[in-house]
């Protein structure tokens, strides 16, 4: 299944959504001119189309394999990941005093967007390595961002964060991975870990050099639960003085799971320490941890919202060739009773063009929510609040489409669509671990109700939606969406109880993100001639938007309703 | 995983939306006593929970295996299928002349639920045979139902249906098999098979001594289309006058597919004729097997449907066993900050609440359309019309419901659903064929809004809404969704074109099979104290039903917003 990069709608998003112009009148974001922009999303479509795009049936039916502790991923995986980072895609965003181009997030965001459309499991490697610089940038020492992050950012190493324990899954503060101090010999003042991590993303493979772990852990009398949590480098390979690879750390991969999707990207259980001599170094402050995991987090959920925007895009596109192709049943009512190309027929287009308003307003919401990341940068604090509120949003609706469109790429197939070779079913099976992993969607609609509602005591939020209203004068739908969401918001932040916020959460936050995305189509389309921007957004409106407001009585129905049902009850 | 039928749900249900007891008034049901009728329920409940249920897993990971033309079926099937044989749960709705029971279709369906429930797959099996004894038992000569109907009704003998070829998936009328007179030797009066059928679910298998193939093909010199096919008995093994079993037919199993889910139940590619012997007999009238086929269509799309509530209950048993082992993080805004299980958490809850709410509610419809069927073959011709009416939301809506709940059943689980050997993964996987298979749930919403509404110039429907609306003045959700519904569907009967009948077919549908299940919920509520049952309805109404009224643009949105796009541009 050919992949042709969405590099039109990638650009009319970067333009009109994140507002590239205007963050390339900045210093720091000179380097983003028109032409540049347009080389990198073109260059990324090429790249990704002819180097990644092919092996993805491969990463599917082959899969990572593990043997004696080592990974092998799948063919041509290793040559595809060289290419990518000697052609230097992995630097976009990097600090430029590391070897990166220093350009905007919103720039990197469009890599590993049209990345992962081309092969959404293997994209997990330098996604995951991303969160590794960032966390390095903003927390490391200078010794450790000079001996780590050149290499991280080059991508010849690769990052894995190390949050998961079988008992602390949402809840972080619940693990027990310890840190204890090294008070002698050569690796005196580091740290020596102990513990099992599990769902660890390329905790281990073949194609980079070294892999550098961050690892949460606890040190000795560490307060209970998450303010008690350190964050540790833990290198595959010890990496010397002069940056050169050392002897093998004490940790291992001990299995990767058997999974429903993204078979290509290695999900590791990893053993700290089991031979009492796994070193490490801690990142920032001790029980400084969650902060630092939080620097991380905000560029991490945005990047897991990509990937529903992503799987998307790529079962779109797939769904859309077979249904131009298939040929199946004359035009209901039509005089001519010849078939015609299933495409045609009313439902099938309604399908492929909910599928496409889908993915074309979820690319919308990711572009403006990148946007605002870039302002946050530059300094300006409305904007790095409105990322924050946005990304909640992004992550959980992003996501739910994302497994929407692959479902109903399936549909669009028909009975071709539930055989494992026609290549629709894994798109299903791979948009499904994104409403999970990186903080699951009902942690998201948390995080939305009950921190960013709060900021400026929901200031931020009813000043979005007070803009969108307000410019969606002429597009009914969409303002009526953005004032029932104020008015909800409204009411969670003053009468409504915690209980009673989080019941609603997740309807709400749906409600949030389509009326966000809704005024980005919709300013897009003004602002473009790009054909069939006006068809998608005027279906955008008349059907994904309705049934967001139809959410509203889920949203405010209370937390009564839940529990009337006692919970032994409720279990049967 | 244990598997729990749902003996109590199922019992009301069948009381008060099938009405079991007015239909145990009739002289041909009289049979279908209270104590027959809990007997039967419970009966199947133990059965499917202790010899279906443990098989589920097997079925999914070592699944149905080809070989050299056989199938044979994962460990344990063989048996598990002969017990269900030799306790006669086969029969129990097969008629009284040719050894069945004579029981209303309302106790076979509690019967495929309750085995599907238990194992999805597997039960395709019995459910295929029932369409093959409704064919013959409507359209067979007296010699076929004898010699036929004995071996299937008891499910020694197993039955198939074979309507698709490749180029003639949704489009029946596009087959080419070929059916030959033979007018000389010993099998003068009957048809030479030629042809290749796909997705024949148990074309092969190794539980039952014959597999009796009904396949659709073309006599010389039909007319094209579908007026033009017949329907034929192609047998395994020939059967002798005496009822042995003969030699092997001209027909064998190509090959089986490899498929998303329901890997238990083989799909076969069926060659007919390879070596120009492969025999058959007429079911009916030349140019008679459309209208022969559509006989079992609606019996068949119920159980299609049930399907959908099948995986649902499977689902949610499994996910809230899950919610109530798993402990992780304190209540929010609770002083003890001890974790607690999950289920105290309100979106866990809601998503628990959510799923037992569509399982319960689409039961609900399945069981008031199952009691319409047998009011049908009382003689009840409105009830007859209005089993045609619903037949399609429950298809449709069932087994959209079906994926949905699974789904959550899998963000229930966090990062364990994504993991195949929890088990989560597979009801969605095999969730997924439902909306696909016995016609798509777009052609389903087709045949609501082009054949069904046309029953009474709409009235049939106007009926039935109106019915909800009046019974349901003190429910103003579900009596408010009635009324929508009844209004598109007038505008539907009157001003809208087919096309745009069409392009608001699928999300109509919706609303309808919400209307009716929200109806029967409260119907249930009212008349049993069942635990949890007023809870439930209560979840229905401020969550499901609001959210269907939000289909209403989306349902009268009209067809051009669907082609302002044309199919080159949509297509890209």
């Amino acid at each position: 299944m050919t992949f042709t990069p969405p590099t039109a709608d990638q650009l009319l998003a970067i333009r009109v959504s994140a507002g590239i112009d205007e963050l390339a009148q900045s210093e720091r974001f000179a380097a983003a001119t028109p032409d540049l922009v347009e080389a990198i999303v073109e260059g990324i479509g090429a790249f990704a189309a002819g180097e990644w795009a092919p092996l993805h049936r491969a990463g599917d039916q082959i899969g990572a394999k593990w043997r004696d502790g080592e990974v092998t991923l799948p063919p041509g995986y290793v040559d595809a990941y060289k290419a990518f980072v000697e052609q230097g895609w992995n630097s976009i965003a990097g600090s430029t005093e590391f070897g990166g181009q220093g350009l905007p997030f919103t720039l990197a965001t469009a890599t590993l967007e049209t990345l992962g459309a081309a092969n959404m499991g293997f994209t997990l490697l330098p996604m995951l390595t991303v969160g590794a610089i960032e966390a390095l940038e903003h927390h490391g020492s200078d010794a450790q961002k000079a001996m780590y992050l050149p290499k991280l950012i080059s991508g010849e190493w690769s990052g894995t964060m190390n949050l998961t324990e079988p008992q602390a899954g949402s809840d972080v503060g619940a693990l027990r991975t310890t840190a204890t101090p090294i008070t002698e010999g050569p690796h005196a003042g580091k740290w020596r870990i102990a513990g099992t991590k599990i769902y660890i993303t390329f905790g281990e493979h073949d194609a980079a050099d070294n892999v550098v772990h961050l690892v949460l852990a606890r040190t000795p009398g560490a307060p209970e639960g998450s303010r008690g949590i350190s964050l540790f480098i833990v290198p595959k390979f010890h990496v010397e003085q002069d940056g050169s690879l050392g002897a093998r750390n004490d940790v291992r991969c001990v299995s990767i799971e058997h999974k429903l999707g993204i078979h290509a990207s290695p999900t590791c259980v990893m053993s700290y320490g089991d031979d009492g001599e796994c070193i490490g170094e801690m990142v920032g402050h001790e029980n400084g941890g969650l902060r630092a995991m939080f620097t991380m987090m905000n560029s991490a959920r945005i990047n897991v919202g990509s990937q529903g925007v992503q799987i998307a895009e790529r079962a779109f596109q797939q769904a859309r060739a077979y249904a131009r192709d298939r040929v199946q049943s004359a035009r209901a009512g039509s005089a001519d009773k010849a078939p015609v190309a299933i495409i045609e027929h009313p439902d099938v287009r309604r399908m492929l063009m909910r599928m496409r308003a889908l993915t074309e307003g979820s690319r919308a919401l990711l572009y403006y929510t990148a946007g605002q990341v870039d302002r946050g940068a530059l300094g300006n604090e409305a904007a790095q609040k409105r990322a924050e509120l946005l990304v909640p949003m992004l992550k959980a609706w992003g996501t739910d489409i994302g497994c929407e469109v692959a479902s109903l790429g399936i549909q669009v197939h028909g009975g071709m669509g539930f055989i494992e070779e026609t290549g629709a079913a894994q798109h299903l099976r791979d948009s499904r671990i994104a409403p999970i992993y990186e903080g699951t969607n009902g942690i998201q609609a948390a995080d939305l109700v009950t921190r960013k509602l709060g900021y400026e005591n929901g200031g931020v939020l009813q000043a979005l939606m007070a803009e969108i209203a307000s410019e969606m004068e002429d597009v009914p739908e969409v303002a009526a969406l953005a004032r029932d969401a104020a008015a909800i918001g409204q009411w969670m932040s003053t009468t409504a109880s915690l209980d009673d916020k989080l019941a609603g959460s997740v309807p709400f936050t749906t409600m949030c993100a389509v009326a966000v995305a809704g005024w980005q189509l919709a300013r897009q389309s003004r602002a473009s001639d790009l054909h069939g921007k006006i068809a998608v957004t005027k279906f955008f409106n008349r059907v994904i938007v309705p049934e967001a407001r139809g959410l509203g009585s889920s949203a405010m129905a209370g937390a009564a309703l839940l529990y009337d049902l006692d919970s032994e009850a409720l279990a049967g």
